[in-house]
């Protein structure tokens, strides 16, 4: 399958902690979100871009898989891709770095509907702008 | 200064501590929210009965002090008020009580506004719904 | 596969909400754990029940698929159960119900396992109290 | 009253929002937060360096003022600065601007405290290596 690359370096806040002194599970969500943005900042094609075409794109399923811990001061790298699909979906993968152990702290996806503004009705096809925008990448 | 009370138990998230092993200063602004609402339920005012008048209420300030530090396990109370005032503005008192340790946590205030829904415009005097309200409580 | 039940209702917060008007899709993952929480004290087995006997126990994998959104105002029951294991996991399934519109908005699952405390090291066989705790629930 | 100064770029993230389409009130001390910790890691005194030293600073106080809303997608610059005092607290001031509409959207502080790490008892006098690094800033 056909992808599209990113990576995204991050930084962990103190208030993303929890008791045990890592990284909440559920707050690797907000990295995903945050590589997402940045990976469509990069290619043209972020959330504001969606919505300016007259769609939101909401998750509709994730999944999360942890490997190690990361505390508060490592710093993080999250590989991100796109996959290229013909359905009218968006499905991202995600590698979860801790940079300062070299380790890989967790693995995930998302994937994204489209979601008419207007009507909150979901496409059962690619609208044209992102197809248009998909024919111009450089998938490898 | 006139006044309605209620309390409001709280379960602390285990997502809500931090790597002090402690509740993330930040998230007693979760517990306020939590109790506004809870009283607002109580006397027939919550979130949804402003907006429902055509009103948001956004926070314009917010007053946060830190006696004693909560821990995941412990049972809290907050005891909400609720100042009557002449000028369009909703001002609650908040103590956040460590009832594990029969303590006072924290204390606080919140002034909110009133919003036009639809211009996003401050009203300047209380909306008649809210003065209609305010006529039926039993002030203190 | 025997199960224990437990169902939990929930209120969403204001601040739980994003954008679009909905419970932001990572939220759910804090109502999972409001789940676990009072699954696992109406059993006599939570967070602190196995902290007490040595274990931490993270969360190493999740699944999250949304078929409805939640709008703030909305009431929420989480119908959560936990699956019978011989090996040493605690896997948690998950269905969130809108009860507002009788609708059901996510489905979901969880994986935690047995940390050592001290050492951190995961432990390959379940612990003894747990077995015991076990042994006493009615699964069906 | 001699302070000291530094500017802080930050991106609004969706989960930030809420359902007025805004940033949610409570999400301005994350920007808080991290303001504090870029303001620390230019000046060499961040978190860790408190913690390396054998102290937590828990915030004790805090303040905050919304002058203006800011919306997903609009760019935040969080202006911060440093009090000079006698007294054992670490005291900032902030501004967070969006500077996407050139606009100051809040005003806030935040009061620290020095605990020792193990007795997580309070300081009344400032440590020593917290001087030090006082005397060889530039206050202004």
């Amino acid at each position: 399958m056909k992808k599209l690359f990113f990576d995204v370096a991050l930084k962990v806040r103190f208030s993303e902690t929890d008791a045990m002194g890592v990284v909440w599970h559920g707050n690797y969500l907000k990295f995903f979100e945050d590589a997402r943005e940045f990976f469509g900042l990069h290619y043209g094609m972020a959330y504001l871009d969606f919505y300016d075409n007259g769609y939101f794109t909401p998750i509709v399923k994730s999944e999360l898989q942890h490997k190690a811990s990361i505390y508060y001061g490592q710093d993080v790298l999250v590989k991100i891709n796109l996959e290229k699909h013909d359905s009218a979906k968006i499905i991202f993968n995600y590698e979860v770095w801790n940079t300062t152990l070299n380790e890989l702290a967790a693995v995930g996806s998302t994937m994204q509907v489209f979601l008419d503004v207007n009507s909150r009705e979901m496409e059962l096809a690619k609208p044209e702008f992102y197809e248009q925008w998909e024919s111009k990448q450089a998938w490898q």
